[in-house]
């Protein structure tokens, strides 16, 4: 049976969240209906990873096999049809057997935006927050978390955590307008991690943590407990990374 | 009385264009609504130009004077307490009496995105339009309108027009992953001129039109008349530039 792997946008803000739960509608619920309107069998699929209720997506990637041969074309254009306007289904290819959206991911990459004036075209992807911020010390906290750092103190407590050691590979701030936008990329997120390193940079940057603080929180994991989480509706999941090899299909062999 | 001059922003999907008109809400009413509850006064506000029903601004201009003495960072957050979140005041500043929002106006600048993919985050600010475009063409077309041209071709009737001479001064395509984004500066604009350009440019690029009939559409003004007209939700108002003489107080002489 073919495996295929999408690539899924969403505003999160009318879900509980990506994942299917046993209340609330869910993207991967709606996506999952979509599928199979379009080929009518069952179907499952599994996603790169969770996001929050209110977390929004330009690349999240999902998995799953069906019995039917896919065409890239008519598959967007029959997904586009058949789901609302704050989903879509934005690429598709066919992909090993062995691929798996969340095991093999190889890295993630969040983007948060802050907007530090009204601005009736961006607030719903964005925390409005219009106190006056010293970016220059929220880059400075922010370039302390690349490298490989445990994490515990910026997750939610998930006793089924074995570890909380992420590595972080990008880690930075831009100012475009009166925005602040801060890009992550790492291998792994623990839950509520960006919204909750993106509370602690905003205390930095309003003069009520220091640099040294953050610097702590890393260097003493689960010692002290950062400040405030971020709200969810400022995030967005950018792009999830596979290694090509996991992608690509092997020649077979004689 | 002083003379102040707002820069408003607004989505303008929930209202019936920017000037107040006998029967359905428009960004005017609201802004002046707003602006009679803060200052406790009969306000007049004029506006530098209307835009269409569901057409946005970044930064439409307006003036209007009160017996008040406003200072900005109070005013733009009282406003902000206000106004729905469709639509911000962004900034406010003191102007000589005689400055005028529509009739000092040396140009405007509108921006019209198409989305050539599905973009749930996007797509309340574009024209969904997913066929395939001949981009090279349309900058090709796009750079026809620069100079002093007669638009007639590309205006909605008005009998009350006297001429429909416009100069532009940009007039350029961009293409940022799965959008075309079209920038028009001039000194004005006609009824519908831009959304009519946007339309005459994906006739080109779709091969429907070709760019010597872009030409034809300029050097024959009225002879012809121009394709489709673009959707208005697509059509962000920009920026409106006054000479820094009209901003200016003058100083008094002895």
């Amino acid at each position: 049976m073919p495996r295929y792997k999408i690539t899924i946008a969403y505003d999160g803000a009318p879900y509980a969240g990506w994942q299917t739960q046993p209340s609330d509608l869910t993207v991967q619920d709606v996506v999952t209906a979509a599928l199979e309107q379009i080929l009518r069998e069952d179907i499952q699929i599994m996603g790169s990873g969770r996001t929050d209720a209110g977390v929004h997506a330009r690349g999240q990637v999902a998995h799953f096999d069906t019995i039917h041969k896919i065409s890239r074309k008519s598959f967007l254009r029959s997904m586009y049809g058949v789901l609302p306007k704050s989903i879509a289904v934005t690429d598709v290819e066919e992909v090993p057997g062995d691929f798996h959206a969340r095991f093999l991911a190889s890295a993630r990459e969040y983007r948060y935006q802050i907007l530090t004036q009204p601005n009736p075209l961006g607030y719903h992807q964005a925390w409005e927050n219009f106190r006056e911020f010293d970016t220059g010390r929220m880059s400075e906290a922010a370039g302390l978390f690349i490298g490989e750092h445990d994490f515990i103190s910026f997750c939610r407590k998930n006793p089924d955590q074995q570890n909380s050691l992420c590595t972080v590979y990008t880690s930075e701030l831009e100012e475009i307008d009166s925005s602040i936008i801060y890009h992550i990329r790492a291998n792994r997120f623990l839950h509520n991690m960006v919204r909750r390193i993106v509370g602690t940079l905003v205390q930095v940057g309003l003069g009520k943590g220091s640099v040294d603080s953050v610097q702590e929180l890393l260097d003493e994991p689960g010692k002290h407990r950062c400040g405030t989480t971020a709200p969810a509706n400022g995030l967005i999941l950018e792009q999830v990374f596979y290694p090509e090899e996991v992608l690509t299909f092997k020649k077979f062999h004689k």
